[in-house]
C-alpha cells in the first residue's frame, strides 16, 4: 500500500472567502503515484471547511449570503463561544454545515470526478495562515 | 490492495425525491470481492446527494419540508447562481446540508452497519439521468 | 493491509449531549498498530453524529442552541416521523447538519490533526446505550 502526505497553506485577506483548490489536489495525486485509492482532503483547522461544488462566482456568493443567514457573525454576544475572548463562533457553526473533509475516488490515477465537481476550501474566519491536509492512500 | 468501482444511474421523475440503494451498494460489495476494507458512495453532481438514515416514509418527507425551509426553492431569483439561466441554487443549498458522500467501514465482506443504516441517493434536481459513484478499496 | 473494528459503547443520561471521544479513538489507533492509512469513526444509529471541532464549553452550548433552532424538537406532532409513534424526528434532522461520520489521516501512527481538532460524539435521542464504529485500515 502507498501513502503520501501533503499540507497546502492558505492566507485568506477576508474574514471569509472560497478557493477552489481542485489543481493543488491534483498536482498532489501525480506526486503520490497512486492509480487506484482514495484521497481525503481535509480542512485542519476547526473553521474552515473542505467541500465539493461547482465553480460558478454566483453559486459562492449564494453560500456566503445563506451561511450567514443559518448561523450569523453578529452580535457577537449571542454565542458563549465569544465569552473566550473569541468573534469566531458563528464560523464553528458555518464549517458544520459545509462539512470539515471530503473523500475523493482515484480510479486510473485521476481524481474520479463528475462532470462539475470541484474541490473548495471554505473559509470563515481567515486572515490568518492556515492549513489543509491531504492524504492519499491507495496502490 | 482490492479495488472496485461502478456507477449507478438514476433517473428521478421530479424535481426532488430520495432513492434507498442500499440493495445496489450491497451487490458492489459482493461483487467486489473485498472483505475489510472502505466502502465510498459519492454523488457524483452537486445538486444530489448520498446519505445515511432510516427508510421511514414520515421521516423522508420531513426532510423535505426541512429542506425546503432551511433553503427555498422560489423565489429562484432571490439566488446569483439562478442568473446563469439555472433555476436549481437551491438543490445545490440543500446538498452541502444532507452532503455529498458516505464512507462505510466492510467487515467480513459485509456493509458494516447498525440496526437502522441504510444509504439514500437524494435528489434536489431531478428529471435527468445522474450518476452515484461506488468505490470499494480493501483486502 | 491492516485493517481494525472495534464499537465504542455510549450511554447519554439527556436527550442530547457531547462527549469528546478523541482519546478512545487514539487508543483505537494504538492497538491496531497501523501507521499510515485512514481512520473511519461513525455514529451507528442515525440520531446521532460523529464529528470534529473544538472541545470548549460555551462552543458546544452554541451548537446545542443552534440545532434546536434550525431543528426544534417541539412541537413533535410537526414532523409525519412521530407518527410512527417516535418523538426523535428531530434528532434524525440534526445529526444531518452535524453529519455521521468523519475520516480521519493516520501519519507515523498518529491522528493527523491540526491544533484544535477534537473527535465527538453528538447524541440527538439519548437515555439508552449506542454505539459508534471505528475501523481503521492501512499498514
Amino acid at each position: 500500500m502507498k501513502s503520501y502526505r501533503k499540507e497546502l497553506w492558505f492566507e485568506i485577506p477576508a474574514r471569509r472567502g472560497f478557493v477552489n483548490i481542485t489543481p493543488q489536489v491534483e498536482a498532489c495525486l501525480a506526486e503520490s503515484g497512486v492509480s487506484e485509492g482514495l484521497v481525503l482532503v481535509n480542512a485542519m483547522h476547526i473553521t474552515a471547511s473542505v467541500f465539493i461544488n461547482d465553480d460558478e462566482r454566483g453559486l459562492l456568493h449564494d453560500y456566503e449570503v445563506w451561511l450567514e443567514e443559518l448561523a450569523p457573525h453578529a452580535p457577537t454576544s449571542h454565542y458563549h463561544h465569544n465569552r473566550t475572548g473569541e468573534d469566531n463562533a458563528d464560523a464553528h457553526l458555518k464549517r458544520q454545515v459545509m462539512g470539515r473533509e471530503v473523500v475523493v475516488a482515484v480510479t486510473e490515477g485521476k481524481l474520479d470526478f463528475g462532470p462539475w465537481e470541484q474541490i473548495f476550501y471554505g473559509e470563515f474566519d481567515g486572515r490568518r495562515r492556515k492549513r489543509v491536509l491531504v492524504k492519499i492512500i491507495g496502490a
